[in-house]
């Protein structure tokens, strides 16, 4: 089907790319023309503003956004509403909030204009491999997009959830999830490369890789970044992080869920991010007031 | 080659087939007759007691132990001493302590018996699968022992780790890691459990593993659990341990290495025991202290 595609980031690009290897015409737009004529070079249609993009779709049109969360997608929300008429579809393929989107799809809803929220998780692997997506909306709705969530995914790699926001809800679960197993990692490895035992860890990564219980795709990674760099010495200690973590936290907190394990990954991502915690200069300072224990000055 | 099975539990029992399978001959000893009698029906070599299965090794005699931590283990290397003669070799493939392993294989020297540890994961798909097994201790002795490991390994999947108690250490943090995924996997599940979506937590276990970054053995675990009972209504949520989650925090205390997630995986475990809380106790009867807020009463 034909389709309009706006943020052309390194997954929106390789998005575009598998849609247009799968047969789909693409529009794009993206708000720096120079990957926009990039990717035109591969058979996208290029448009340079929403009102071109919009003008070049067939009705119902149907508009991907690939966009960072929160401004940007609110931005463009309010940009396409007076383009876009009654039956015309936006779905919002990045990582936004579900609770924004349960309430964009509600603002969407009085203009006739239909919203999907669509989670993707596959990352830079995904034009080779596919994107799993989780769909969230109208059940018609997904029907009718079907053909692009196929397209995207690897085989048995798309699902509709449930209505409205239920798509990035469980987007925000996989990434609380996928937090939770990189610290894992993460600890056990810090142990490991602590040991005396000299562990080659690139070959313990492999290794696991073959018949172990926690074998995983996030556990070859591992071991193709420790082949680039067996002691991680050019990296910095320093962790981002983008949002899902935070929500999956709130979440199990507005359940009285607990959620320790998801907690402790993402208080570890800020840790590592302080160059000096005021937490820190407090024990510090108290171990010095009851026990007189020493402190280090700067 | 030829070597000696010690103990035909589920794991045990399992790995002599898939040995016996890839052309080895298997003497085997069990403490109850009932398993040993049974896996001599596939080809097995019956033994019926430690001095029976000895005698019946070629020099240098081999024997794998697949028996429990701890005593179990302490007592059969006891038994076997005045069995065995400089030369010849014991594995230990179950998951001792990696510190009982290092001092275990420092006291059989004194003999001249040589010691391996071979962690080994797989469960009890490994036989289909294959074992992963790591190795420690003499390399020349590991060497030896090759065709064993190879056997009992997909391809690919065991490897000389280092020096006496390597393998069991790798083996105990592979579990560490092992306790954190599951407990985020168990987080992230209940969280959507608990969401108004009634999401199909099959479902969305099957998709995971097409394309998303959490796709893992573990994640296909879970979604063959959960197609067998959706909501797990059959089970109590009762987890116990068996030991190397507790060695790999203990681990982390030596080494002054932060392992808040795969503590809080092993605390999470603990909870799961307790039909209450004192803990728990304790901050109701606070809080009605300083704030007279109401407590329940048994």
């Amino acid at each position: 089907m034909k389709i309009g595609f706006i943020g052309l980031g390194k997954m929106g690009a390789f998005m575009v790319e598998r849609l247009l290897i799968h047969k789909h015409e693409v529009v794009v737009y993206n708000r720096s023309p120079e990957k926009t004529n990039e990717i035109s070079k591969i058979g996208a249609e290029p448009s340079f503003s929403l009102d071109e993009l919009v003008s070049k779709l067939p009705s119902p049109k149907v508009v991907w956004m690939m966009i960072p969360s929160g401004d940007p997608v609110q931005k463009t929300i309010e940009e396409l509403i007076p383009l876009l008429g009654k039956g015309d579809i936006i779905i919002d393929g990045g990582n936004s909030y579900y609770k924004d989107s349960v309430r964009r799809a509600a603002e969407l809803e009085k203009y006739g204009i239909n919203y999907m929220d669509a989670g993707t998780s596959g990352g830079i692997w995904g034009l080779e491999l596919g994107y799993c997506v989780m769909a969230g909306g109208e059940k018609n709705i997904f029907d009718h997009c079907e053909p692009i969530f196929k397209s995207l995914a690897p085989e048995n790699g798309y699902m509709y959830i449930g209505k409205a926001g239920a798509g990035h809800y469980v987007k925000m679960i996989h990434n609380g999830i996928e937090y939770g197993m990189m610290q894992a990692f993460a600890e056990g490895f810090e142990l490991m490369h602590a040991s005396d035992y000299n562990i080659d860890l690139q070959g313990v990564a492999d290794l696991w890789d073959k018949g172990s219980v926690v074998r995983s795709w996030l556990l070859q990674l591992l071991a193709n970044a420790l082949k680039e760099d067996k002691n991680l010495s050019t990296l910095k200690d320093f962790v981002e992080d983008s949002g899902e973590g935070r929500w999956t936290v709130i979440d199990g907190i507005e359940k009285s869920v607990p959620v320790n394990v998801i907690a402790d990954s993402l208080f570890a991502r800020f840790r590592s991010r302080q160059d000096e915690s005021f937490g820190g200069k407090i024990l510090a300072a108290l171990r010095n007031e009851f026990g007189g224990h020493s402190v280090k000055k700067k």
